[in-house]
């Protein structure tokens, strides 16, 4: 298979852990036989400071022509006194809405190897195995009018039936996939936006009789994510909520640093990038944890090559890492061998290489 | 001192907690030689039953009449297929909005002998102290427009600047009085609204020079909720960021069943009620948990009726108890007592009576 990909190494540790997730990738390619092309281009604060734009035209004609984008990371204390258009963060909600990239999945499985630096307890933590699927394109993140008023501001949260009923499906359709179990998370006791979304999950829920589906307040969610995380597989959202959601829950198994995500639409193009931000107080010394941009990688390989082989290998290779007792500095704990960005993604090479 | 309350028991296990509640404030009226007279009235989906209406007139002009509201909870299978407009919870809100009660006050305080009953490891809980003010009477909990469109929904978020600074200057009030730090909440990379807040905050700040002040976005407290809240003193935000992070900070130090809450406005006038629902499924067993309720009345005391050293007191004897190793069920453990409703209510009198 030959495939074009993106790269936006982007800002703070973005360029390194994005450097070992490309070593990976082309480990994989020469294994299996694909070619994969890599064109760069700049995103986020990198952006701003070479072109004056978080998304330059360049970026957005390059990925046009891909089939995938690999991001870093964005954001740093350099840009944070910038006025809205002119910061980081922009460059990526911008080019979420120019790809209509509407879904976000977000895995969170725990990693026994890595449960002694989850907050939780061991048994809380140690089954979880879920998927937050954010809605990325939609509410109250671009809804109109959003602005100051003559005493106040206001902002506007506007789903069309549409746009609920494709990521309600991309959520069903991933659970099918899954456990089989659907939780749809809304406010419906206090919003109209969350009543339509409960209808189109209880309308769609028919085509799939094999799915089984619950209807969740996001207050509940919010604690049971914490008591009882184990009892989720999909868990569909819109974005406001998805933004909160899965933010918590990255943080329930210890493992922020190592967890991935994708933001895709219908067809097979779609964004990857780790879950962890641009990190600028690590940036540069070669310590940063690339795993998680790894992970993306396999993502990638998954959702939009459709190479599931692939994808697992890497996810196998990167947990034998860390079975061995190999980690970066953010996880290092008693007994552990404590490894660089660079050896680390060694490991996962040799591990990758060595078994075939 | 003399004072009036409006006893509204609610639904489920409501009328048993609340019950309980007020025998300890009839206690306590007696130790410390005040006299409270109480009036009952009807909210809810027994509201519902009895006169078609979640909020009746009466019960308005009962609470109009009083100092404060003692509330039970609300809601329950029977009236979940009831339009919006005659569901239990829709009391809830029309009583927060016509009484302008736009301070909700969440304390989240690990009770050591509760932490076995945390999802959270013992070292990352225990040093729990912290106060989570949500505004609860703007935001889109009541901006319009809200309604179904030709092919979607919309929900509008409104604040106006005086709104937000009443809230925030109530927080830095709060701050000030506890532990000297606060943490706003907002998404000022996204929302108008909360770049507001944002700049509120700034300004309100100078007047108080001995609080530390942070601000933080909320999908990131969201995680350091869970990975360190022993971090937090008083965090303040808006009406739906507050709802999903009061709950979520809710269950943090296993004690959910006993968390209190208060409702107030800029004077003395407050609602107080327990963080936790109406349990339909235990309801009417006398197995409830009532601490949450008889600490709701502590809250009562101190911030409606000024009487600190008798808040205090309901808190001392309710530590007591668990410290001496009685629970009702819902806390239930490895060489716990378990009492019924009364029983334990009656642990927490004794303790009062016998202080003397
Ligand atoms: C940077 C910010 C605008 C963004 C969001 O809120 O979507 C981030 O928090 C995320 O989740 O990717
Ligand atoms: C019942 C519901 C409308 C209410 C809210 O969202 O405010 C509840 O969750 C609460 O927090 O008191």
């Amino acid at each position: 298979m030959e495939r074009k990909i993106t790269v936006l190494p982007g800002d703070g540790i973005g360029p390194e852990v994005v450097a070992s997730a490309v070593r990976v990738l082309q480990v994989i390619g020469k294994r299996f036989n694909h070619t994969f092309h890599l064109g760069y281009a700049t995103i986020g604060g990198a952006a701003i400071d070479q072109h004056n734009n978080p998304l330059p035209d360049e970026t957005i004609e390059m990925c046009e022509n891909s089939d995938a984008i690999l991001l870093g990371a964005v954001g740093g204390p350099k840009w944070d006194q910038n006025p809205p258009e002119l910061r980081p963060e922009k460059g990526l909600l911008r080019i979420r809405k120019h790809f209509d990239l509407f879904a976000n999945l977000r895995p969170v499985k725990a990693f026994p190897s890595l449960l002694d630096a989850s907050p939780l307890k061991r048994e809380v933590a140690e089954n979880v195995d879920l998927m937050i699927v954010r809605e990325l394109t939609g509410g109250v993140y671009f809804g109109e009018p959003r602005m100051r008023t003559e005493n106040g501001a206001i902002d506007t949260t506007v789903y069309s039936k549409a746009e609920v009923e494709r990521i309600v499906e991309n959520a069903f359709e991933l659970a099918r996939l899954r456990g089989g179990k659907l939780c749809s998370v809304d406010k419906a006791n206090v919003l109209e936006t969350s009543r339509l979304w409960r209808e189109v999950v209880e309308a769609k829920k028919k085509e799939y009789p094999d799915v089984i589906v619950e209807h969740n307040l996001v207050d509940s969610v919010a604690m049971k994510l914490i008591t009882n995380p184990g009892h989720y597989d999909v868990v569909v959202t819109e974005n406001m909520f998805g933004d909160i959601l899965s933010d918590e829950a990255s943080v329930i198994t210890g493992s922020l640093g190592v967890l991935p995500s994708a933001s895709i639409r219908g067809d097979n193009f779609g964004l990857y990038e780790p879950v962890h931000g641009s990190a600028p107080e690590i940036a540069g010394q070669g310590v940063a944890n690339p795993a998680a941009t790894i992970l993306s990688v396999a993502m990638m390989l998954q959702y939009s090559f459709g190479l599931k082989e692939e994808a697992a290998e890497i996810e196998r290779a990167v947990s034998a890492v860390f079975d061995d007792g190999y980690f970066t500095a953010d996880l290092a704990r008693d007994g552990s061998r404590i490894l660089s960005t660079n050896e680390w993604t060694d490991k996962v090479i040799n591990e990758i290489d060595t078994s075939f």
